[in-house]
């Protein structure tokens, strides 16, 4: 049976990006390696500008009749001045939360071809790999209540809520362990425990699910020491699972310790296995339309949305290897350029990680 | 009107260190430099062993009745089995809440002498000079509701706050701005604006308060991304304003990649000019007690304490100017050495301090 993508090209870079790795599906489609269709949606500042929703009831409904949605990314300066109801971002927060996208996996891995592109001293990251997976549909992103309101003194008075139920943390942590159990089998549970009551939570919970996971190393650090220690020495870690906002900050940490966030792809994921798969990075609104954009990391989602939805782990193996070949061969994008490479454009990329397949 | 300091030595190794720091104020005062009457007091978990209390009454009163408090460092794995309201971090806490320490400055200083013990390559950090205003007895720390229930379905359920009030925001961006005058005139607020309401007011009261200060140059960045350009390019910040939280994580982050966190200090200010001071680093349980410690963030907590609640300026700049003379001399305390230098002890340091004044 055909599996349904449904492609969401978004803003800024995000058509050209998306353009290279439906090159690559397509390439596999050709050979029978995989059985996919496509479709396409607008959503994010796209979206807004069609019908001035950023997550149209349409594509909220074609996301959840695929079996993965591929984004591109979402946002730019042109939608800034919009009401915080109609920006491109409320599309991105809108899938996650429509899908129930609660398991956001963000590899930050170092190619040792692109070493010299971190800012950190080479034997401190070659050889990175760890992956965070960041709980994507609960606490303080979607907490209520929330708000701002004016007290009577005049003055305004803003907030939100940081919460979780029991069954969340389990539900995440178990996504964490699974993935370690077929990694280094070590996992680190980042929270605030010793100040947020809720996080306290979240590590009793984290050390009780555990318990069905004899061979899982498990630690717990406090955030703050977590981004210390991302900085002293990243290779300490294997899998972090954390909370929403503390695994946004985390995970944009962690991606920048290898230099080369055009590289980094990132899967979400739904208790159905239904995902949606996008580059790290953004919308890069200054280079877009110039052919110019690194289309790597979304070609490496595609990898990631065959291995964890479209049950496709071979070709996922195969685009994986085809990514690392052409870094072989000295192609780069502008973005990971260093001397005596060859610099190209971002179609030139697409063509030859097809040709490498 | 000699000035009244109290003295928290605390756990770990902050008697240690907190003795060369107080050997540095003698010797001010034995010169005259400057006026000041030291008393001690228990905090922390050398409290709770005492009277089972991490903040005695009689500890905050006379932190309350002084100038100016020093404090060595909190914690240790003794006390972590205890309950929440025990652990020495309430102490910590406590004090901040109780002297209403809401502004806390802590700064990223690359010492030039030390450039090799970053994790970074130099050319991105060599001259990296930020200074992080932390909100410190706000937000998600304190803020209610609070706390663990248990639902129907029997499962938990964890809750904090993130709560700010307009006048609590205005007040410590005029800190931010206040400092920055003094430096480069650039502030960065790092908010989550695009998320979280609260945070979206933040950003408004911050650009409303910044009307005050034309000579400001404000910006605004996610925490996401200032977790990222904090890697990237740290050197591109002068000033940044944040949540206690965001600050929490930001602080440490930035502490780390001078690669020697054993060399700086903090402050932590009420409305009055009190203040409270502390090396950023913790209380090191492993080496407690060997001797090996490193006074110098003690030492130069001294220095921002004479600053900012002593009026005693000329005194500060001496104390910085002697740690950067000893740090020429080539004297080293473990956690800092590299090849060529001279390794000494915590009592050895905080004496050619001394000397070099
Ligand atoms: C755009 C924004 C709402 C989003 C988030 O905060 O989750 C982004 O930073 C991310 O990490 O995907
Ligand atoms: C010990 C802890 C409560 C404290 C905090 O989170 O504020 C510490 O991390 C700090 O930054 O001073």
């Amino acid at each position: 049976m055909s599996k349904k993508i449904l492609v969401l090209a978004g803003d800024g870079i995000g058509p050209e990006i998306v353009a290279e790795a439906i090159k690559v599906l397509d390439a596999l489609q050709a050979e029978g390696a995989i059985d996919v269709t496509m479709e396409e949606a607008l959503v994010g500042g796209a979206a807004y500008d069609d019908c001035g929703d950023p997550l149209p009831a349409a594509t909220l409904e074609a996301a959840k009749a695929s079996d993965a949605v591929l984004l591109g990314a979402v946002g730019g300066p042109k939608w800034e001045p919009l009401h915080f109801s109609k920006r491109p971002e409320r599309g991105l927060l809108g899938l996650r939360a429509g899908l129930g996208l609660f398991a956001n996996l963000r590899p930050a891995f170092l190619y040792p071809q692109l070493a010299d592109a971190s800012t950190l001293k080479s034997e401190v990251v070659s050889g990175l790999d760890i992956m965070i997976v960041r709980e994507l549909t609960g606490g303080i992103y979607f907490g209520e209540p929330r708000g701002v309101e004016t007290l009577e003194s005049g003055e305004r008075y803003g907030y939100n809520t940081l919460c979780y139920k029991e069954s969340e943390v389990k539900r995440i942590c178990r996504v964490a362990y699974d993935i370690a159990m077929k990694r280094g089998k070590r996992v680190c549970s980042v929270d605030k425990a010793n100040v947020l009551e809720v996080t306290e939570m979240w590590r009793e919970v984290a050390i009780e699910t555990a318990a069905d996971y004899p061979e899982i190393e498990l630690s717990h650090m406090y955030v703050d020491n977590a981004s210390m220690q991302l900085v002293r020495a990243p290779k300490q870690f294997d899998v972090m699972v954390t909370t929403n906002m503390f695994g946004d900050i985390l995970s944009d940490c962690a991606a920048m310790l290898t230099g080369s966030i055009g590289m980094l792809p990132s899967a979400s994921l739904n208790a159905e296995g239904q995902g949606m798969y996008e580059p790290i990075h953004g919308s890069a609104p200054d280079i877009a339309g110039r052919g110019i954009a690194n289309p790597l990391a979304t070609i490496l989602s595609v990898a990631m949305m065959l291995r964890y939805s479209l049950d496709a782990g071979e070709a996922a193996d195969r685009i994986e290897a085809a990514v690392s070949k052409v870094l072989d061969q000295g192609l780069r994008t502008g973005d990971i350029m260093s001397e005596g490479m060859r610099q190209v454009g971002t179609a030139e990329m697409g063509d030859a990680v097809v040709a490498a397949l």
